[in-house]
């Protein structure tokens, strides 16, 4: 976006979602109940963007300067979401990696898992093969005797682990974030990483002899994620708190963004189930409320929100890059002449969104002059509807 | 709706809207404060509708129906709203002298009374001065001695009244419900009344000699609303209570649905502005909160709301009679083929939904036909898609 407005002449508006960042609707308490937190939910979120945008342009006397949202992952959701409420306020909506067909059961619950252990698998067979068996040598381990000192040694974490459970939790989170931020170049986005990470991962294990244990093969492509810049000398895998502050968004997926995911036994994960009493029966627990799974749909539109989008909606892009997890949960196709799907094979999570380098690879160059043409059609037919 | 439904094979569901009749979400606290009554509001309402709609048909197994929304007044402004909103759960809205543009600054302010002083004019010249120079008499009395005694015997009052003020607004809403219920047959709707009451308000009148007063003039015509069915021995002015519940509608005036009104020079009600800041200061005083002017238009759209109902809606009925007050504020022209509007000039608030009788005249008759054949296309184009 920063390397774009100037070509539009554009002011660029970035708005804090409410209970993020520094918007504390109750300040110091705004987490501290599910009555607080009531008012932390996708429909607020856009009323407030609906809110600021046009007292704004009030503001700065522009009543007559076309909108165009942007948003990634959940903010794409929310930018197509926009468009699709909010028509009279944003002319457009570019929404870059929105799985807005992660809900309900309009997509089947094991995508997001296999579309990350096919990220893997086509980078390697024996890289998936490697991973997929690490779960169950790490398993083992937890009935074991001394089983825990021997993880904590060949994991290098920083103190003695208690339970095989972190272990497991940690070498989840590399793969699947790894997987997401599956950029073309050199990136800090999660983390510090290189550029193509995934195969970077893979051709670890794959030079590892295969006599090591595929548990230590995973480790090692594990570490990639946490320690690319060497910063670390030992891993603090019990302690791994999440840096971007997901607190909010734990309490969004408790209450309206039910995704329910499953890991099927083609996947490189352990299979399991979702069972919804257990994930609604947690949330109880912890926010004393229950979640609404159908609510997104209800909102936004279910089995049917293809046709809704194409017969009342206009002008949005949804980029998905198929690296992406995320990208199984999005609009992989046109849905009309104006609602367009742009993919890239080897994008990942918004890629779109970050800003251009020198390395850039030729398809990711095409793809932001795709949405540069796309929007200068939209406020091209704006100006002249003046 | 009882009329057609079984035209349409249709189940008809009356949805009690949150915070009205027996729908309080909190018991009898519902109304104690802001902190409840925040709950009470218009997009709260259509999400509840959705909600249920859907949850419905879910349990009916009538996933496949599909759903027409109607409304009249307010209930009109919310189906049309709930198609533009909800495109996806209801087909069609039949919106029935819906306001939506009386909002903002998108209608002159002074619409709705010159509306009333139209009617009034249209059969009577006489009568509509008599009532315009009513209000000066009144106004004078308030200085004299004893003409609050006076005033009590020309008003027929229960109990002596201690100010002019209540009279004021008994003569005041007796002008202004007949202008809305100025119905073609007999009704009883807000009070019984005989056929078209503004003529009839407006023959008596005309017939009372010119020596008497303009307000016992004004009196005797405000009385044929009060007692038509002769039924009271005299009036309880100071405690004529509103039989329909609208304290929450004052919740809601004093939120979001601001709708600004001022009495024009042309009108046959005493000028008068809309003190935004003083209006404000009531609210604040009775709720706690201050209004939000500008929501409805940020919400659903304001100087641009046609633009947006042409471009992004579809399958709407508009329909206003103009011998009502709120027509004034209604969609009068057609804006698509598949956005129309219906205009009788005979017809009064929300006529159209008003059960069959034998004395209708010809165009109601005809006005309900064409509902019922848009509503008729509705279906067949859904049943064709499906």
């Amino acid at each position: 976006m920063l390397d774009i407005a100037p070509k539009f002449k554009a002011l660029l508006v970035f708005i804090e979602h409410r209970f993020y960042g520094k918007s504390m609707p109750f300040g110091k308490d705004s987490y501290q109940s599910a009555k607080t937190l009531g008012y932390l939910n996708s429909q607020q979120a856009l009323a407030d963007f609906a809110v600021l945008i046009t007292s704004l342009k009030q503001n700065v006397s522009s009543e007559a300067s076309p909108v165009v949202v942007f948003g990634g992952s959940y903010g794409g959701m929310l930018a197509a979401w926009f468009r699709l409420k909010y028509p009279h306020i944003a002319i457009g909506a570019l929404a870059s990696s929105a799985p807005i067909l992660q809900f309900d059961k309009l997509i089947p619950w094991s995508s997001f898992y296999d579309a990350v252990s096919q990220d893997f698998k086509d980078v390697s067979l024996n890289c998936y093969q490697v991973i997929k068996g690490s779960w169950a040598e790490l398993e083992a381990m937890s009935t074991q005797k001394q089983a825990l000192a021997e993880l904590s040694k060949t994991f290098r974490t920083c103190k003695s682990l208690h339970s095989t459970a972190s272990a497991r939790d940690w070498l989840w989170t590399a793969f699947v974030y790894t997987a997401m931020v599956n950029y073309p170049t050199k990136a800090d986005f999660m983390k510090p990483l290189p550029a193509y990470p995934v195969q970077k991962m893979c051709k670890i294990i794959d030079k590892i002899p295969s006599r090591a244990t595929k548990l230590s093969r995973a480790f090692t492509a594990a570490s990639l994620y946490y320690n690319y810049s060497r910063s670390e000398n030992c891993f603090k895998i019990e302690h791994e708190v999440d840096g971007h502050g997901l607190h909010g968004w734990d309490w969004q997926t408790c209450t309206e963004m039910v995704m329910p995911m499953t890991c099927s036994k083609e996947s490189m994960f352990p299979p399991s189930g979702f069972d919804y009493e257990e994930f609604a029966e947690q949330c109880r627990m912890k926010y004393g409320v229950s979640p609404r799974p159908h609510w997104i749909t209800t909102e936004f539109g279910g089995e049917r929100i293809q046709k809704v989008l194409k017969r009342f909606g206009s002008n949005i892009i949804f980029s998905n890059g198929m690296q992406d997890p995320w990208s199984r949960g999005g609009v992989l196709k046109n849905i009309s002449s104006s609602i367009i799907a742009l993919v890239t094979e080897k994008g990942a999570h918004h890629v779109d969104f970050r800003s251009a380098t020198k390395k850039d690879p030729k398809w990711l160059i095409q793809l932001r002059k795709q949405e540069v043409e796309i929007i200068q059609k939209w406020l091209n037919e704006y100006y002249a509807d003046l």
